[in-house]
């Protein structure tokens, strides 16, 4: 396995480099029978797409990202067969890179790939661009409505980013502002903060946090390895910024006494049992009590900056490098939707793993 | 794919519950041609055993956890064939389960277990306690003598614990005293408030850290859904007690600017490349970059505690618990050796599957 | 993966050799609350162990083969965690092998594994051994405990040994007579045959066949790959000495025009539809279409002989061997309950796959 | 796993039916620096297609079968990311499905997916028709340019067609008459007897031999479960028409004695190692010898034919059909480069599964 393919059941596999001809994915193992169809697709990956012109914390490149279905969709809905779906790119050849093609960028995978494939795509990054992500959007489109047929909803915010916190909580906030955050005062801040650290060719992080909600079966997740964290953490952790990964209380469990973090059980009104402040983030040994499962990943800034920065050639030689071009100053909102359709993904995939565990 | 096989390559699969007949590990995958015998096996398993009796942030269960090899090892080497490597459990019916059969205890997976598999093994946890570990080990030693082999080292530590951090760090000082902190007095004051939330009928949670270092080739890591903070998030969150992971400066890089949070490139000495201040932790786009990889785990309390709390029975009714019975306060000092266990098996397993990176 | 793990959902891992310490397998993912117990295993185990004494097909090894569940199995039912199976080796110190440590014997895996391992277990065959069947036919038990819950039966014989086929069909017969023969008077004819080549120090080769059937539901088998005959046909030509399979009409097909070969489908009297003469043996595009499974398997004559053969040494010196010790004459009788097994391993595995296959 | 994919390390993923926008596959594993472009792989699907109208035994339906490399490709050669090859449909919408839209074709897989997927698509079989191995071939190319790389070359032909077989093998003759077929005489024989059965609305099967040869190392192969036979097996019995596979001597094997069956070994003129008749195929073991690779496979006649066969609808009831439409009559020459294609992908997984099996 060359870690191109994610899931066990619900699996994916995307290919794609940003500045190749084509992205895309196969969903194999979605149940036959769901509708679909390319909306249901286009919507998703449309959240992920840099905002309209004036959003400060995107990038200005614009890629119309538009999904085909190629296969395993007939009349509208889902037949068992692979799906696959493929996103062309159309503006891959419009930058210039000369004076970065010999260099390393820091923070970027430039030097690694380099080293592990004997290879240097200096088109922005090749395979490991963030426009990776498209495909698991796509992906994760499917994966959702898959879950909302099951009644399972998966929502992901900007929590903070370049150090400002939200503080308030209304979740019809969050698609309303172009940093996805649930406080529509903290996005405000947040923005002029971007635009300013944007002028000064720099760029900034923040947080990321997501709730599974709805009628989520106590169950999913499976022992020892593939336990719930286990798996929304190889998940989310593969998203290209992602510093870190929390669940429920997480760190701030480490300072807590075991009776400050134990949730209690009792019974909830609606015969469903309930978990007091669920600082498990509802997941017990690894596996789902039917609780809101909760988490929150560390984002880290755009490595693309215009400030001059250190760094080798591809001969071993110290310079330093300038990176221009069409990036996010912050990764925040746009990564919103990409922790959701990793969530999804794990989700769908563990619940139809557990359709295996009893007689 | 049922949850108990890890990895690709160098391949393991355990089973085995607290108390049942015995705990064990099929390791497949691992290179003939390795020395090996049961004391590199055991020398791990031991540094994962309760202490001596009076530590107090460990249990006073005393499991001789013996390794027996069964298969795979031949005149002292290993022949490629499946190590399988079996451990007795030799205490497994001394406790009294009266009191706790048919409740839940909180923070322990009864809950989940019951609803996922419709069975409730009261007998300690069964394939959810801590206990499950000791195959983990016990397969991280055989990684770790082959990763010895190529150079690599795998060094955990107690950063961390009841709320008291370690502020110097002496290697050799981690396996000097029962916290395994890197710092002798903040051992010491760990230790102390460890035994008063003993009294308490309370327990403690903590942090532990983690690096690898020596030979370690760039190049480890598979794009883009087994990048190598995807593993070790997997390998690592799949530990039982643990509830979040950050890799090199970690949630911290949130609020760093890109100009900060970047490392510069440049030439070492020894002709390997140098990462400054190496806030990536030896990754870059989810390769290792041949730099120290470094992160932090986050571990709750123990979840068996004296203290009363309330709950409910395996019948729907809300009941109160206490929970009797040998149990750790604070895991940290026996988590380091199952996080270096799972360390082990990533970066074994890795350095395997990018033998075929190039032609 | 290193090649000790079989099946999806339904998946074995099994270790060891034939003179080591113990063999042994790994069931995960068989589903929670099936009535298990050692008698289970250990009844199948019987059936593959060489027969008592006169049975002149079988080598006169004793081995008692006792199964030992250590996990996974709880006050009589499997729990959903990994049901783990030990046989340990009794004789396995009893054999001279000065004459063959420094030979390769023909037929054998010695030389090919010496050149992948860079290894000389001489001791029996070690991993290549015939007696790592037995924890195959282990793990086939716990499938056809499974599989009778689903009312699917599998069944195999012996067709053909020797040069002798059989003639008559009578399924009560099969376990009556040592060589698991449906027919009395050519299990006869072919046990004097097969004595006559033990006199001279030769063995024989023959033909399997086995039937799946009861209430198959069609729609078993996972296209493209994991076909029923893909997964079927790895699953039997992972046996030791097996070097082809057909299924339905096989080999035969390829002369017959299509509409010779084309099962006609109707209306069964229950309900069921019915396929002509089933030249496809149960399976359409891959698929069960509900219609009885069949399929036969070639097995080649035991390697082992006492006439003297043509080989070389480790050193690459040209050189004779005879081959002496407890060998089978013929292996068709006790591959018998192994080809039930992989079979029910494989149905196992793709009646849970199929679980998902539809929303 | 759904049944998609293939392989271990080097591994595909296929998509695609018959009739929706196109198929293609994602090669993942290949690794970096491998000379490759689309005319590698074109040649090989022109192999595939049927061949210039006057073929009496292939379809006149003319697909061009383009293949478009979307990835893993930069500047001539493989970059280790993943390789995705798109083939558009380009007649998809030409054929009349009235008259067979309700009905289940015999020897088709229309029923079982019927009932696997409780979906009826008529268009000429959707996923199950052979249209779906031109994404196997276009990955087997690349498989095939990767051994070639090192030395191995595998070679398939028609053996036998119609009941006729072939009494020569000139190994250049067989691309250059339409059987592909080694016996100039025997495949015009053939061709005569298919178009007879063309004639008449019948079909013809037969049986394809392959060989790998070249530069194999001894070592190919994973014990226990992939062993050679075991993964060339499912590999070649996944191809939509196979009923059968046999290695080396095979079914005849079952009719030796071991003194026959057993290939004595001895020293070769250049420094090889020499297996004397080579009855074991050039596996021993489950592993390769180094001697050649040598298997045949059984080709069921073309279910699709235009005499009138009885059947049932999708509602249950009895009628008959005629299969009109643009069908081959013998499958042997078009499943030649897809037996190929098969082999090369074990193969190609096998060496790179192999490099992590010494220290």
């Amino acid at each position: 396995m060359s870690g191109n393919t994610f899931g066990t059941v619900f699996r994916i596999t995307t290919f794609g480099e940003s500045h190749g001809a084509a992205l895309g994915v196969i969903i194999d193992g979605c149940p036959a029978g769901l509708r679909m169809d390319e909306k249901i697709i286009q919507k998703e990956l449309d959240r992920r797409r840099p905002g309209a012109g004036n959003n400060p914390a995107a990038t200005p490149r614009s890629e119309p990202d538009t999904a085909e279905i190629l296969s395993g969709v007939f009349d509208g809905f889902t037949t068992g067969t692979p799906i696959a779906v493929l996103i062309r790119n159309t503006s891959q050849n419009s930058r210039d890179y000369s004076g970065i093609a010999e260099k390393f960028r820091p923070g970027h995978a430039d030097f690694s790939y380099f080293k592990k494939y004997g290879i240097r795509d200096y088109r922005g990054g090749g395979r490991s661009s963030g426009r990776e992500t498209s495909a698991r959007v796509a992906a994760g489109a499917v994966a959702k409505a898959f879950l909302k047929e099951k009644g399972i909803f998966i929502k992901a915010w900007t929590e903070e980013a370049a150090g400002i916190k939200c503080e308030t909580y209304d979740e019809n906030e969050i698609e309303n502002n172009r940093m996805r955050a649930p406080d529509r005062e903290a996005a405000g801040l947040m923005l002029e903060k971007i635009e300013r650290l944007r002028m000064e060719g720099d760029s900034a992080g923040g947080i990321v946090s997501a709730r599974i909600s709805g009628e989520i079966p106590a169950g999913l997740g499976e022992p020892v390895f593939d336990k719930l964290e286990a798996l929304l953490g190889q998940a989310v952790l593969s998203i290209g910024a992602v510093r870190g990964i929390e669940f429920g209380a997480g760190f701030e469990t480490a300072r807590m006494t075991g009776s400050e973090s134990n949730d209690p059980l009792s019974c909830g009104g609606n015969g469903k049992v309930s978990f007091g402040e669920n600082n498990a983030g509802g997941i017990l040994g690894g596996i789902s009590s039917g609780a809101e499962i909760f988490f929150r990943v560390a984002v880290k800034p755009v490595p693309s900056i215009r400030k001059i920065q250190k760094t080798i050639t591809t001969a071993g030689e110290e310079t330093e490098i300038e990176v221009h071009g069409r990036h996010d100053v912050c990764l925040c909102p746009r990564i919103v939707p990409v922790v959701e359709a990793m969530s999804a993904l794990v989700i769908a995939d563990l619940y139809l793993r557990n359709l295996a565990s009893r007689i």
